[in-house]
């Protein structure tokens, strides 16, 4: 396998604010990523609820930066029926939210375990309920969703749906308008990821989320790498999304109270732009 | 899915010497787990090399303990023809070491990536070139060989094959000699679990581990939980083995610097004791 060309420019390049969550509000990090040709943003929702969701619109489009995503719904396993409640209005507001951001897709961490539960199989089936019930609204509104299987080691608490193949099951059965967000992070040791990279195609790859994994990692929340101070080959993992089909942005999200949460904010996004020319 | 029936006595217990290493020596080990009527033991090379093989043989043999896997061979991905070597010479320690144990299984615990590497599939191929080295050599010495396919966390630096169906596939290329350990903690999550317990097979089961996966998990090596105090619905997966025909030892395996390590070892074993008739 060789690796693709290597990326030419920032033309593609986006950043998730979780990556300078610690040092930047959402208006400063819509100002300092249009400043630093940054040209894609994907905002976590407790930011856009800070900052005002009106606001955020207009200060983002007139930035002009593209929405690669919106970070997050899902958490969709309930342990009552007020749980659910709360759950279905939870997401219809992050639906909202994202189509008034015009977002390219509304990213889902699907949620793991009910407290005090450990059915597994009956966690997957309420995600699939859930989907079932909000994906007729989020094509009413003109929301891509996108399921991002998260890393094994989340299972319990925070996604159960943990490989890319099992995502794809469920686009499977939903149908239109739902597809995956394909993390490096998360995926990188699947023996299947190319197979089924290949099987999602164009149409379901709706973002591609970049960061390293780190050997050692001290904390399994707070300590994802920058591109290129781990082990993940991220240029193979590219190479197979863009010979699937995929076109769209390389969004950098990093959770790192570690480490780059403590860096200048600038100096984060600098050495997200540098590494993203070698190493991405 | 109903669960097995209860498990009705400790006539298929074992204990991995992993579980008391803080507090017992492997002679402790052998004489605390005989007394407490424990009758199964999967002992550490590092404890058989400080109490000497024929010291550990005879003393075993004497408190007719069954030894249900040693732990471990493996770490096979090499960085050079130095490191390849010893690699070698230290698997036929470990096979000469299991023959002599009368062993039922030699857990392979295969490795990562060699230092500096990013190449996953290249690991992937150390692994099998390796078993396929060793597994005539064990078949001579008479020693079942057990890949235990680790949790994904693990993929980077301590074994790159991390669900049982790439074990499986694995065990299919290499044809007699070898099969799976199935511990509950680095497989729980995985949709194809039955599925994969189902194709493995009597043949392919050599030895089933329990503990618990905690939320939240503190670290990712040192706080593996005791049964019934984490996620994992262990008899579900107890009745899939069965269901298989495994019909085996339950091995406790607990890493727990952060909690169990720090307890009194017959503590430990009693409560290993109790929990595998109620929640295993």
């Amino acid at each position: 396998m060789t690796s693709p060309h290597p990326i030419a420019d920032h033309s593609r390049l986006s950043i998730n604010t979780a990556t300078t969550r610690a040092q930047w509000t959402l208006k400063e990090a819509i100002d300092g990523y249009a400043k630093a040709g940054v040209k894609g943003i994907s905002p976590w929702r407790d930011q856009i609820a800070a900052m005002g969701l009106a606001n955020a619109a207009k200060a983002i489009r007139a930035a002009d930066l593209t929405v690669t995503g919106v970070c997050r719904g899902g958490m969709f396993p309930w342990a009552d029926a007020a749980g659910r409640a709360a759950m279905l209005d939870d997401n219809r507001r992050a639906i909202e939210e994202a189509a008034t951001l015009n977002a390219q897709c509304l990213v889902l961490v699907v949620g793991g375990l009910p407290a005090g539960s450990k059915d597994l199989a009956g966690a997957h089936a309420m995600v699939e309920e859930a989907i079932a019930t909000l994906l007729p609204e989020a094509r009413a509104a003109g929301v891509s969703m996108a399921i991002e299987p998260l890393h094994p080691m989340y299972a319990a608490d925070r996604a159960c749906v943990n490989t890319l193949g099992h995502a794809l099951d469920i686009c499977e059965r939903m149908g239109e308008g739902i597809g995956v967000a394909v993390d490096v992070y998360h995926v990188w040791w699947d023996t299947e990821l190319k197979q089924q990279i290949d099987r999602a195609g164009k149409d379901k790859l709706l973002a591609f989320h970049v960061c390293d994994w780190l050997v050692p990692t001290r904390d399994m929340l707070m300590d994802r790498g920058m591109m290129g101070d781990g082990v993940i080959d991220i240029p193979l993992i590219r190479g197979w999304v863009e010979a699937a089909g995929y076109d769209g942005f390389h969004e950098v999200e990093i959770f790192s109270e570690l480490d780059w949460w403590k860096r200048e904010a600038g100096e984060v996004i600098e050495t997200c732009k540098e590494r993203c020319l070698t190493v991405v």
